[in-house]
């Protein structure tokens, strides 16, 4: 299996299945002298975590992260920082029933096929685990962040047809962590929980969309011809689990629209070249401009319901599949910290890129 | 500037400006033996041209690939294919009067940020005149995807508000050629073409929708975590001028789906596992499962427009600024072949990857 | 900082110091289905291991190796493989009377001007104990190589000024493991062991040559411009610690030959195309033509000796400068397994990148 | 055929055979601004040009440079720099006779196994012609590095049993280009070249070695793990045709030494930390340590000899070969430029890497 890696300079290798004794990684590229603080990074997992609050699934998986190497007196030394955290609550028995069967929209079949071998315990890489060591990498990559005065805000905008409609402009982001959706306007998230609730009570799951706002990102990011700020942006996205889509910007609503109508024009702000809108989200001809970057992310329903379906089994037969455990109805608000970490790993990644113009 | 390789084993790695001497690039990973058509890679770029229709600029930039290294008897000896498209239209005083004007979202405050200099004719590599590089590649990519049964097609498949409402599997995808905006439908491709004109005579531009298809893809493309097929394919479309967004399978559609809804059962098609549904794109788990993917490219109005518009200049002023010169009010008749030609190096790169698992 | 990672498909990416909480890494483009033999495994770290013998330190580190996802019943699921080994005996007081010195050809200095930071305890990176992690990926690279029936083996063949004169051909090179320097000639063995303990005694260090051998390597291997076998092969070595020079075939004694004394002539063995002497070492023109490769690695005396020396502390001020603790007069006998290891890696990620070509 | 490309950062991707229409590249992460003296660029390739001397092939290809891209008023853009070398003296007809033919310790067998299709004419990409790409690069590569007031000189400091005893310190390497032989040393550089004479006479070939030295190399230089300084030196210097062997410092020499021998005691010169001695060749753990760099490139005599010699054919018949057409009996003289645009490729990749950590 390849492409265990993400980002060129500050790069994170992870390892790990949901069932066996660990997940974890590497990470290269942190500054000498960062403070890590790991109350911060303790605190972006503990938003990832299963059990949370009601409609998340129910497993407390604690997920303490131990860092191996890389750290001296608190602070990082600049050599690759390994980490683990332990897989304390296996329970592969919930899994024995479904070792031979491919459920559908899974990872299943694709994994026996492409590698004639899966770990069925749990979904094995493609499980959600996986994201735990992103997490972890994201959480490094804000605290580098924070010297840049980079801030990065992630909420939940869509949760199946109940959307939020005002732009991120009109939100206060100070109020995502506000209640257990993630959505920074408490009308709204009341909605959304209330749905996920029956969603979960007719054993079935929900999709929805999370946007993610970048501000103060510095001017210069991003390399024009196949590595566009969004290009490697929109590739951080669409490696999360269970994405389907992505846009920045105005997205697909700017392809309704004439030149005269997108453009945003330039003005003078002091001495500061600015545009008086921002339909571009922050992006002109692939590198930052200074504006806020502002993206959404597609999320499908996730595979796994507890409803019966028709399916097959590694014997070529059919049958009907119905599948036990505890499982998130909706993946949006654990989710949400997982977008800000790969946001995070591009913005410190293209920054230190830039730092080789300079 | 870095970032102007595309690909790991089949790769292009591509120069030129619109007003240098030339275009072109080098590719890697060409399987020693193949015919390489030369007819059919002119073809493709005659599809990319300028020129070649009322509604696309009307610069005739001939744009003949002239090929350097790694043929041998017409077929590829596997050693890198250097090429070269050379620049025979240049006219650079069009663009003389915009030096020093920041054109509203253009790439040109963001180079000039980014680099501290840029080549103010013509964009320099934000050109679109870049892609041709990408053309090239793709067409020898598409010789050896037919060696592999694949097929790639991608058409028009919204401008501005005018939307094609059928699905892929409703058109007749050999009709994508019959008319110039490169639509299947005849009637809506009237109707864009008619739209398109008028934006045109109202000196603007419109955005639209590119939609792609791949079918026989192989089962098993793509590496499940960062490098999910999905990621990378978005990854290629994003990296197009102009684009703003990506989807695949039922993309933004899904995310007001519940999973019962969107997932794909499985059924027993003779001896194959199908799905009965494709909601998913011909993508499970980041890898391919053999059914067809398909998937959105969302591009905006290109930025250039010949009304006027407020903007600034290098020296800081507000000015007023109108462009002239040759310029698509709509791009993408032409951009459907880069569409195809990032989606046939991704392929190509993935199979070539599969190997290893063989 | 970068570069710890080895390796394009058979990967290795390495974390860990002497004196953190753990070394370790993850491997990935392991063979899904490969049984590992961890027997095997820990049996390579012992070869490494210190405290082995009566001429290497007295450390006794046991670094028992620790898989911690990536198998499943004993197998290689294809998925990465993370690992650790504990640091159970640091013993950092050792170290702390040298924080602030710069030890003379140490990295202390270089590391300070680098980082700005260094971990003082043990070497941080520098020190030999990273190389753990390199023979746990080699012994799985050997695992992988006998499905291949590819052979390494490595040798002590020099110590200071003792040189053994047999080329690889005339010894048994089943010996190698049959004394503590590992050099199979059991005469010029002793000498080197006594030479080792006069040097001990002395409180120096003493440098040397392993040789590498590789058997049955499958023709066709390297990339033939800059990824050339040996280049690549070279790279591997030269990044082991202490290492000074590389060369293959007759290296450079072949400086001194003309080329009709130099040039290996091809016959036929059979159906096979041979050559009947092997010069070369097994690659021409970058690429391996299925003789033997053999090739030298030159190792200086290791910097930590016993004896006083002048050098100059973080302060600017010079000293003189004593160094305690435990160290190995002679790096030889325990790099013997660390020059397979990374042959064993670099055999394997070509045998993969050779599958494109099939 | 992948390894096409050198460097990170500071990028050489080419292509080309001999007998193709043209050798040429991309160059990628040339600063922008920076004067691009084609003066001082062509004054490089000429130096590598056969035909310049008695002792070289009387090919007299001319190979004149023409950049295509990247270049604005005579400055670098930044972009990526295209150029070709078109092949004017082709006369493949010279190659007819030995279509078939492996000749020995050629790159023929190996490519033919590897590729099943190989250029006959020349050697395909096997040809010392590509290494004009490499000279071009290492030509801009050098002018970046003047503003970083790093020199590079190499010369040939032995051919065949013809030694330079001398240290680069004790000669004057300003002399490097007053004789053909490119030795410093002017009564071993009329021995070399008496004796390249003779073996030319002879219908034979020789080998040698080129020392190559750095002067002012930036301190911290090098990825202290699998990319130490040397060993991205030693890699670079292994991909040149021909070589066989290297080593930096002391090298094979330091072997036989005693730590307390080879060890470089630091002391305070004024305010700067210098070594005493520089065995370590300005190198220690990996990073540069502000001491001279120096190298040494072990060259075998080239395969291509006039004599007659037994070999195979593609039929697998024993035959003997007799080659015909010009070349060189000593390829030093022209590989001293490629030597140093090999350093200098390396040297800008890890200045570049470097400013990361800034």
């Amino acid at each position: 299996m390849a492409g265990n890696s993400f980002g060129q300079f500050f790069k994170l290798t992870s390892f790990g299945e949901s069932h066996g004794k660990a997940v974890g990684g590497v990470i290269e590229g942190v500054m000498p002298g960062l403070e890590l603080d790991m109350d911060f990074i303790q605190g972006e997992l503990n938003r990832r975590r299963p059990g949370q609050s009601a409609i998340t699934t129910p497993r407390d998986e604690k997920d303490k992260v131990e860092l191996l190497s890389g750290v001296l007196d608190g602070k990082a030394t600049g050599t690759p920082i390994g980490f683990v955290i332990w897989n304390a609550d296996q329970r592969s028995k919930d899994y024995g029933n479904i070792q031979d069967v491919y459920r559908p929209s899974h990872a299943d079949y694709t994994y026996q096929s492409k590698y004639g071998i899966r770990d069925h315990r749990g979904g094995g890489r493609s499980s959600a685990r996986e994201t735990i060591a992103r997490v972890v990498a994201g959480a490094i990559a804000k605290l580098i962040l924070k010297k840049y005065g980079v801030e990065i805000a992630a909420y939940t905008s869509q949760v199946g047809g109940i959307k939020l409609e005002k732009s991120y402009q009109e939100l206060d982001l100070t109020k995502i962590e506000s209640n257990i959706v993630r959505c920074p306007d408490e009308e709204v998230a009341d909605k959304m929980i209330e749905y996920i609730d029956q969603v979960r009570r007719d054993k079935d799951s929900v999709g929805g969309v999370i946007t993610c706002v970048v501000k103060n990102a510095p001017i210069g990011l991003g390399e024009p011809v196949f590595d566009k700020f969004h290009a490697q942006m929109g590739k951080a996205m669409l490696g999360i689990n269970a994405v389907k889509g992505f846009e920045y910007g105005l997205g697909f609503k700017a392809t309704e629209l004439k030149g005269s109508q997108h453009n945003d024009e330039f003005y003078m702000d002091g001495d500061q070249i600015r545009t008086k809108t921002n339909r571009s989200g922050g992006v002109q001809g692939g590198i930052t401009n200074g504006e806020d970057v502002y993206m959404n992310v597609a999320f499908k329903p996730i595979a796994t319901i507890l409803k019966e379906q028709n399916t097959v089994n590694k014997q070529g037969e059919e049958i009907v599949s119905t599948v036990k455990g505890r499982h998130d109805p909706c993946v949006l608000p654990r989710a949400v910290p997982i977008v800000e970490a790969m946001a995070a790993m591009v913005m410190v990644d293209m920054i230190y890129l830039n730092k080789m113009y300079s």
